[in-house]
């Protein structure tokens, strides 16, 4: 880990990252020793460091951050999972913010996860959650450190045949997974929640929406129901790490062909791999 | 400070209160040493842990560790405020708790915050927050990491005059202060805003509504507006560490007289010394 510039593996217990969980994070892929889609993820992490109040790093200096991340790791090619928290620091008691905050950054590097290859070919089996999702406006979004409510979710389910939990929010709306994003097919159309009173957009979210629009595949943001999902053609979850699942099961919804769903992963895994190249 | 039994100021930056806020907190006062309203104080903090599912350290544990945190300051006569957190511990990528987690336990001690004396005798200016607390049953009532909302209601004001912020619900419900309880008299009786859908139930909350109880003074838990607070005969707000503020003043609302609320004041601050003595 590369903390506040520095090798460690420690925090002040006074961070307000611990307090209050005072800050905001990314999660995304390193390939071969480089961050992907590096650029766009700082753009996401300075667009939730504003929405928190909070300075984003520079560019610059995360960049050099990361390098010496890098250097950190011993193999050879460098594949994994970067991820990057931000604080608003180390405080003394009191909610208030300071009014120039020296900022905590926090930079770990692990393995990319495995999971079976089935699970991007032939779908993968989600949970359906009980937790609700509230309502807050103020955070929705961004990824911020204030993520109990994932973690409740995420703790509903031990059967290692789920992959994901959907979670909903408390008016019955579809939202998102517990660590990842949804979209859904409906007739030759993708549909994705609306995300503006609760839930994370994550890059990948984007990228799916830019894809859409590149391709003039109709992609609308809007509310949807548990009815619109077990009536879908198709159902898919993205995320950063895991690039595209399409969904096989979910109570009341099997689904054997995800035509669109192979395509925009296989688009996404080919623009990764042209980073790569580039 | 105390971390996990031993003196220290960090801790590991992979620790689930820092990624996710993954725990629970305690704030209590500490009268020459001794920590006030412990068990109460311990009962709760048994309750939030359970919430959020984890096994609270046993009592003779956090004894043990606050003994520690006594002998490490320096005064004879040692007065001040101690923070307790408790968390699910350290752990790799996931929001999946472990079965068995072993749980982080950080105590910090500080000196007591110096407010005027005119705050509790001749009560307090208050900002009215424009964040509204999100609705998450599941959450409510416990005082556990994920405080963001506290931080940007705490970041609305910086004048000095203003000593607390009071925050409503998305449905305008007024609920609490930033980081106290409220309570209003109207013709007598108490009413304190219902705090199962969002709101921290703090120990100074439940010794009113004891208090209340024993004095035959009617005390309600019940959804309150802006009208019933700019129409109360009296408002207060009350937490462990400043015991309770009568509100003199708040937009469309202007008090000069307590009776009510410096009377629960007195017993709470003898009930107090009672415990020192004793």
């Amino acid at each position: 880990m590369i903390i506040n510039g520095k090798p460690g593996d420690s925090i002040s217990a006074s961070d307000r990252g611990l307090s209050y969980g005072d800050g905001v994070f990314r999660t995304l892929r390193v390939h071969h020793g480089k961050p992907l889609h590096w650029q766009q993820h700082y753009k996401k992490l300075q667009h939730d460091c504003a929405v928190i109040g909070i300075k984003c790093p520079s560019i610059q200096m995360l960049a050099t951050d990361i390098e010496q991340l890098i250097l950190q790791q011993t193999e050879t090619s460098i594949n994994g999972v970067l991820k990057i928290i931000i604080t608003r620091g180390y405080a003394t008691r009191g909610y208030a913010p300071a009014a120039n905050p020296q900022l905590s950054r926090i930079l770990n590097f692990s393995s990319t996860p495995t999971y079976p290859d089935s699970y991007s070919s032939d779908g993968v089996s989600v949970h359906l959650c009980k937790l609700r999702l509230g309502h807050q406006p103020r955070l929705a979004g961004i990824k911020h450190l204030n993520r109990l409510e994932n973690v409740l979710a995420a703790a509903e389910w031990s059967d290692d045949k789920i992959a994901e939990g959907i979670m909903l929010d408390n008016e019955n709306n579809v939202i998102e997974g517990t660590r990842s994003n949804l979209f859904i097919v409906q007739n030759g159309k993708l549909h994705t929640p609306d995300l503006s009173r609760c839930g994370v957009a994550g890059l990948q979210r984007d990228r799916v929406i830019d894809y859409a629009r590149q391709q003039r595949i109709v992609c609308k943001i809007t509310e949807l129901t548990m009815d619109d999902l077990v009536s879908a053609d198709e159902i898919f979850l993205v995320n950063s790490v895991i690039g595209l699942w399409p969904v096989r099961e979910l109570p009341g919804f099997n689904c054997k062909q995800f035509p669109l769903s192979l395509q925009i992963q296989e688009w996404l895994s080919h623009e990764n791999n042209k980073k790569l190249v580039g």
